[in-house]
């Protein structure tokens, strides 16, 4: 790296846009479960999309490589530079506009989810994105991750609620398709091109989002089930109960539910005896009643079938947040209870139940003390599978013995029709199994990269490593 | 051309597979609106996937072009061919699968909108895609097209109701991307490219599609309004009320509804007296009743608000394709009446009511006896903006009258942040348009093309002319 360059970036940003801090960098260099610990020779703070743009076209002439980050939230290591000149979207917070007549939000990259959730609700809106991170993660990383979270089911993922984006290419100039449309036949959607791309094509700078009405009741209920296959039976019931109108079903197994009862203060179990598995249905509604109504049909029914064992409906938002209390804290518990080889993988619906069973066996079988942790979001088919030890305080050492479990456990993704990658994107974590499990595909993306980032500047070790 | 490849396209696809016919050919050369003739020297057509492949494997190594062709309801000239070898999709039309517990059903690329709509009736699902030429319409059309129609307001376009495809790549590799996955952030999500490409990255030949619950009641009303203004704010109202469940809002102007009344047989007006714009409703509920009674509450919220003059409910299945009938043949009407200067835009909805009178004055300035019909899906902002002659007859002498109208329409959309392509694709009618007036998008999209059909044999004259 010239030092030309770097004297050009720090002119360019001026003195609140750069750092060579180790202690401003150390934060920015480590993601949240600790497994990766980067470096960066500088740390950039753009004030706008202006910013980004001079900083891009510096780094594009002098050939240096760079890594974007939004709030560092990520899970596979696509936010975390080894080299590269790190671009933080931490000062682009601002809320650019919001129009309550076309229900949309335009917001800069950099701006927190909970922001967006927050004004949002202030205009009797709902913006649906719903993830364990909403406190630090932003607008600008769930897009380049294609974020998806606990409401996927009704609202989709991160790319379905986005209406236009602004970003920076590769070569620094700037595209601005922040257009807030419904319907844009106008060629090719350039923008599902850079949603998901994990920073590799340009830098997501500013974003129109969807709004959407906010349900005037939104109904949670706690079940205790006898099976996964129990919970896809239910989906069904629900959703059809609900005429589209259930926003989550998520399952929780008995062992999660132990963790967080054991490791996340102020937690109970609403039911009186334990069942094997759980699951957590929520049903928003246009006018109140409606919701609970079709609450209680859809769990009437699930008894009679027996695919419900037991259950409670919240009354009140209160009770409804401690219901959600027990299922969104649980990688927080996880984590209190010990290192565990982590799977986000999805399934077709209809043999998540069969996936589940026979990937347990497999990690039982290739793991000495494995506890299977299988929770998640059923109604979309996401499953994070993860191979815990039974034992507290498993260390890398137990990672390491997990390796075989794991290849076991994508094969098995493959044979059901499923994704290694369902929410978290590929990162440096998964860019091998990737480019091993489908290399037509991978073969399709680099040719898009080649054509978009030429230099292949941009997030160079992610998700398709070139050279 | 090579006769060389004429005779291993003929001997690929055997004796059912191809025509020179003019009579079999003539059909397949003309588009519905009669406003291109085009030519080919052999219509071809493939039974499966793998005979596809075969036929643009063979022309890509002869260098010959290629019109895909789905239903021919195409309204932008996108699937006509002129001199290209024509690659109809008409034989694959099976329906491969349907899971019912993963909502998802998998067909060939040539399988009727309807037959999906009527297969998923049949397992008391919804296909949600609803639009005139559904009797006609392929799925492969429809999602190079990535159509629109009346049910965007809730349930999106095609492009949201995708979740796999599978393509005959430029070079005559089959991709299988058919994955029946609500989450898969496995990289870039190729699908999309493909999605709205119109034909120009490749050949879709079969595709996994969304299904709904359906829902257990459709609650139609038909409101007279005043203004385009009106129907926005009711809008607005209808979202709230109904919980989301809102499945159409449609505009009608009153120029519109009497081009109905005088040419599609059976149809009446349902209110007294005349209004100058009016409404159509559609809210589907989970429940027999919800519906309705949001519809009601909707409805006296904007009477009591001045945005409703009079409404009409249907009480049954009957009465609300009555209601439908004011509004879908609007398009068949106007073709009875003359031709007219047919403009698809979206513009965001807070400014749809501006833009159409806008563009009204402009248009009545511009063409002497212009009677402007703005009709359309007021909830996605996308407004089917035409001029006809106030006197029935109008020809292509009339259409020519009107160019610079198009051109003072197109500078409004640019001006309200719109798209002059919304829901009918860019084809070959808007492709100089689209260059014109957004350069970089074009660019990146040339980029795109290049490195995905580097020989340019891909419906070449279209979207983004390549040489």
């Amino acid at each position: 790296m010239t030092s030309d360059a770097i004297a050009a970036l720090k002119t360019a940003l001026g003195p609140k846009g750069w750092s060579e801090d180790p202690n401003d960098i150390a934060a920015h260099t480590r993601d949240w479960r600790g497994r990766w610990q980067g470096e960066t020779p500088i740390l950039l703070k753009p004030a706008n999309t202006e910013e980004v743009s001079q900083a891009v076209r510096i780094c594009a002439k002098a050939g240096i490589a760079i890594t974007p980050q939004g709030g560092n939230t990520g899970l596979v290591g696509g936010s975390i530079p080894r080299g590269e000149v790190l671009i933080s979207m931490s000062r682009m917070r601002s809320i650019r506009e919001i129009d309550t007549a076309n229900d949309s939000i335009t917001v800069d990259a950099g701006c927190i989810l909970e922001t967006v959730q927050e004004t949002a609700a202030e205009q009797n809106r709902l913006f649906p994105l719903s993830l364990g991170s909403q406190g630090s993660a932003s607008i600008g990383g769930l897009i380049s991750t294609n974020a998806g979270g606990v409401h996927v089911l009704r609202y989709g993922m991160m790319r379905d609620l986005i209406l236009g984006i602004e970003a920076v290419l590769p070569d620094g100039r700037i595209w601005n398709g922040l257009r807030g449309l419904r319907k844009d036949n106008s060629g090719y959607d350039l923008k599902q091109v850079f949603i998901g791309a994990e920073g590799t094509l340009g830098i997501v700078t500013a974003a129109t989002l969807k709004l959407f009405p906010k349900p005037a009741e939104m109904c949670v209920a706690f079940a205790g089930i006898p099976s996964p296959e129990a919970a896809v039976d239910l989906l069904g019931i629900a959703k059809q109960a609900s005429g589209g109108s259930l926003s989550a079903l998520e399952i929780v197994p008995r062992n999660a539910l132990e963790l967080v009862l054991a490791h996340i203060p102020g937690t109970r179990d609403p039911l009186e005896r334990p069942h094997p598995w759980y699951a957590l249905l929520e049903i928003g509604a246009g006018r109140i009643g409606e919701g609970r109504t079709a609450m209680e049909a859809a769990l009437g029914e699930g008894f009679e079938a027996g695919l419900v064992q037991d259950a409670v409906i919240a009354e009140n938002e209160t009770q409804a947040l401690a219901l959600w209390q027990l299922r969104e804290p649980i990688a927080e518990a996880e984590k209190a209870h010990g290192k565990a080889a982590k799977h986000d993988v999805s399934i077709p619906v209809s043999r998540i139940a069969a996936f589940i069973r026979e990937a347990t066996d497999a990690s039982e079988k290739l793991v000495d003390g494995a506890n299977v942790i299988a929770f998640g979001h059923v109604g979309d088919g996401n499953v994070h599978f993860n191979v815990a030890h039974r034992n507290e305080g498993a260390g890398d050492d137990f990672l390491k013995i997990c390796e075989p479990a794991t290849e076991a456990i994508y094969d098995l993704v493959q044979k059901y029709g499923g994704s290694i990658a369902a929410e978290h994107g590929v990162g440096t974590l998964k860019s091998g199994d990737l480019a091993q499990r489908r290399p037509l595909e991978v073969e399709l993306m680099k040719s898009i990269k080649a054509a978009l980032d030429p230099k292949g500047i941009m997030n160079p070790r992610v998700l398709i490593p070139v050279r």
